[in-house]
């Protein structure tokens, strides 16, 4: 099953061969409506190969594989528009120092892409989500490494994949597919590989990025690798909505059995009656969460023993303990400490690294500066949350600061909600510092599309020799900036 | 002189702590303006204090400080428009799979961006440069790494912009200044070190790149490296314009004694009476170059090392030959080798690899296959340039391929015009696939500004905490997608 270096050339050289056939991008569009409709179309077989290979359940999975489709169908919808081309003219112009020539500038694919497929998400960040269809809808062909946690299903989605190409005329090999760990670092070595997409662990991502920044030519690589989620609940929301914010969180930390890269991992709740009310909310509502099954075994023995590390640490509690349930299970728990342990360099460090699965950190702060302290000291996060109270929300306390001082923490702010649920949308923004993304790109929402474009000018060029989308009299009717003016 | 560790992180700190006041981009914007106008007031002893640094001459000078201050102002009305901001706002669907929460989306600044001066552009690509002005116009605080070749220079201009900062209420360290080889690793390394941006040698970017890239948190490195700028001169064009390519391609390649990063290295011309007449009056052309004097004596060193080595190949002829002039100059020239020796792996991949100073190979191709074979084995470019004859022109012919065909190897193709001269324009592209560039980026014109930048979005902010850019009453007037539609 695992593919050999021969193997891997060949699908990366197929998938080049056929970046041609992906340049008219109303064929491109096309393809991508296809391939949506025939993963909804194969959707009974394709939940029930998913679930076999990942007990998640058919309820998430089927909600997945629409998502999945819906993107698809969103990034031709992107193809369609033309804005991600980026098409930016100048006329000539003496007054300008030095004089501008005739300039005419947008965006070209870069090449074949790697696509790395994720664990926890078998249809929506793997063969055809949103890598795949940010990357495609660019026309870049792509070559994804299947994650081994699913590879009935990966063949299953690449199948539908090609027989949608191949409906429109494009060879099937503008989706390759390979599986093993070696292939994967081969892939990402290969010379015609032009960048690549990566959702995963933090050590398996670095040491993709690695690979990709040491090749002779390096080439981009676009990674998610981890995030804690930090979540700051003020003195004044807690005040307000101890019981409400304790059940949310309880809600969003279990969603999917906390295997979520946006799952709310640690949370700042202030010291005191009202914080107590928060803790005990959230104590009632995941001793009700029933059992759950984690992706696979190395996950959850994983969880098991990170748990098991940080309840040891010295004041730290487990108002509901997580950990091995049943025998294939896991149940969701919380841990509590004082923030004040968190301020400084130390063992505590653990609890501010991401724990895969149903389990949070609760740290009780004593004043706005501690809790401050401790957000100072996180590396880049996904998402960063906060819970403020009515007049906070209408800009009074502390309300105005707040969103400044989360911004630099993450790529995604939320208020008043939770981070577990990452929508398809063009203000979308599924990235943030390192290590949550390796890049500042997002690996949601249609500027994905972004990741895998180059810009060219062309100086000087003909009309009759300029690709359509650059000629003056607008042709294709894009957006663009023309002689300094943004036409839409 | 050269800065110790503890200078470099004072160096840091200080642009760190500065970036608060470079927020407001009212402030910004009048911050360029001023540091233009700086630059402008202090002209005669900013070129009389580059010209004994560097010997490039005060009419070289005086153009390249124009330009310089032009850029500042391009940034300042960059700043204004606010169109870099990528601000898109998405109102709750329901009917979108998954639902989409009210979401909005804008650009922020990185932090503190360590900027590497060139050698060959004391002005444009130094201290008060394109990647300073793109940094600043994001928003981002710099400290430059001083070229050892003109450091009484960096000093007086980092004067100019502190002194236009301060006037802003800004303070002085968002622009710090270091000197020496060593503070540019430390710089490199330095956790508040968010991005850098870097022009010069690809040994030199190289390693720097990979430091960025060995970070316990990988930073964005924007450098660009080196490039061949490889022409094709059809054989339609040759035969209908012979003497006037040859004249125009002396002077694209002799222009500033050969030390521009785009110029002209390799140029592909058809072998024939007709190449022959080009290459007679380029001989004819080149022979009548006065001798002119390069950066400093490492230039001189490697350019005269570098055309022996190449001109001791067999089948090398020098018509016209480069190298040592008097004691101090150098005399410009060419080479000429049958294309057939470039199309594969050997000792003529010397020819291939870019000599700065002012020599060019050119090589006499039999047929466009043998061409397109050289071609297709360059590293990646800054520019590519062809030359067509009228009728290319027109379409008729090769025309319509030829752009495409170019596409691949460069990040600007140029049609019957000569790729020296920089253009600071919207549509600009200076930047190609690597080595020319270490991203996707541009180091040059108005898009320079993304390298500085990453998204952030706002899931669910009430309006009273959402930043002015962000509010769907657009009380800034900025060009945004609202909903869906492109607003201008």
């Amino acid at each position: 099953m695992e593919a050999t270096a021969q193997e891997v050339d060949a699908a990366v050289l197929a998938a080049h061969a056929a970046r041609g056939a992906l340049a008219d991008r109303t064929v491109r569009a096309a393809f991508l409506r296809s391939a949506a409709d025939g993963l909804d179309a194969a959707r009974d077989g394709l939940v029930e190969t998913a679930d076999a290979e990942t007990a998640l359940g058919p309820v998430r999975l089927t909600g997945e594989l629409a998502r999945t489709s819906y993107q698809l169908r969103a990034f031709a919808g992107i193809v369609d528009e033309g804005a991600f081309l980026d098409v930016v003219i100048n006329h000539p112009d003496d007054t300008a120092t030095p004089p501008v020539p005739d300039l005419r500038r947008y965006k070209v694919p870069l090449g074949v892409v790697a696509v790395y497929s994720a664990s926890n998400f078998p249809f929506a960040f793997s063969v055809a989500g949103g890598d795949t269809a940010s990357a495609l809808a660019a026309g870049c062909p792509v070559v994804v490494k299947a994650h081994p946690d699913h590879p009935a299903l990966s063949e299953l989605v690449a199948k539908v994949l090609r027989r949608a190409a191949a409906h429109h005329g494009i060879p099937e090999g503008v989706v390759g597919l390979v599986h093993g760990f070696t292939a994967g670092i081969e892939l990402i070595m290969h010379p015609q590989v032009a960048a690549a997409g990566f959702t995963g662990s933090v050590r398996g991502g670095r040491a993709l990025f690695d690979a990709a920044a040491a090749r002779p030519v390096p080439i981009p690589f676009h990674g998610e690798l981890g995030s804690l989620n930090p979540v700051l609940v003020t003195e004044a929301a807690v005040a307000e909505r101890a019981e409400a914010i304790g059940a949310g969180l309880a809600g969003s930390m279990t969603l999917g059995v906390g295997q979520f890269c946006v799952k709310p991992g640690l949370v700042l709740v202030p010291s005191g009656a009202a914080g107590d009310r928060l803790v005990k909310s959230l104590t009632d509502a995941v001793s009700d969460t029933a059992a759950g099954v984690l992706l696979d075994h190395r996950m959850r023995d994983n969880f098991v023993a990170g748990v098991e590390e940080r309840a040891r640490l010295a004041d730290v509690d487990s108002p509901v303990t997580p950990g091995a349930g049943g025998e294939h299970t896991v149940s969701a728990g919380f841990l509590t400490v004082p923030a004040a342990r968190l301020t400084e360099e130390g063992a505590y460090d653990l609890l501010l690294e991401e724990c895969f699965g149903p389990v949070s950190v609760v740290a009780r702060y004593a004043d706005e500066a501690e809790a401050s302290a401790v957000l100072s000291r996180l590396p880049g996060n996904l998402t960063a949350t906060v819970q403020v109270s009515a007049e906070e929300a209408a800009g009074q306390g502390r309300g105005p600061e707040l969103l400044a001082s989360l911004t630099p923490l993450a790529g995604r702010v939320v208020v008043n909600a939770w981070p577990t649920g990452v929508a398809v949308a063009p203000a979308q923004h599924h990235g943030g510092p390192y290590p949550a993304t390796t890049s500042t790109s997002t690996s949601v929402g249609g500027t994905a599309i972004e990741r895998w474009l180059r810009p060219v000018a062309y100086q000087n060029a003909p009309t009759a020799l300029l690709p359509a989308e650059l000629k003056d009299e607008n042709p294709l009717g894009l957006p663009r900036r023309f002689n300094g003016v943004l036409e839409r």
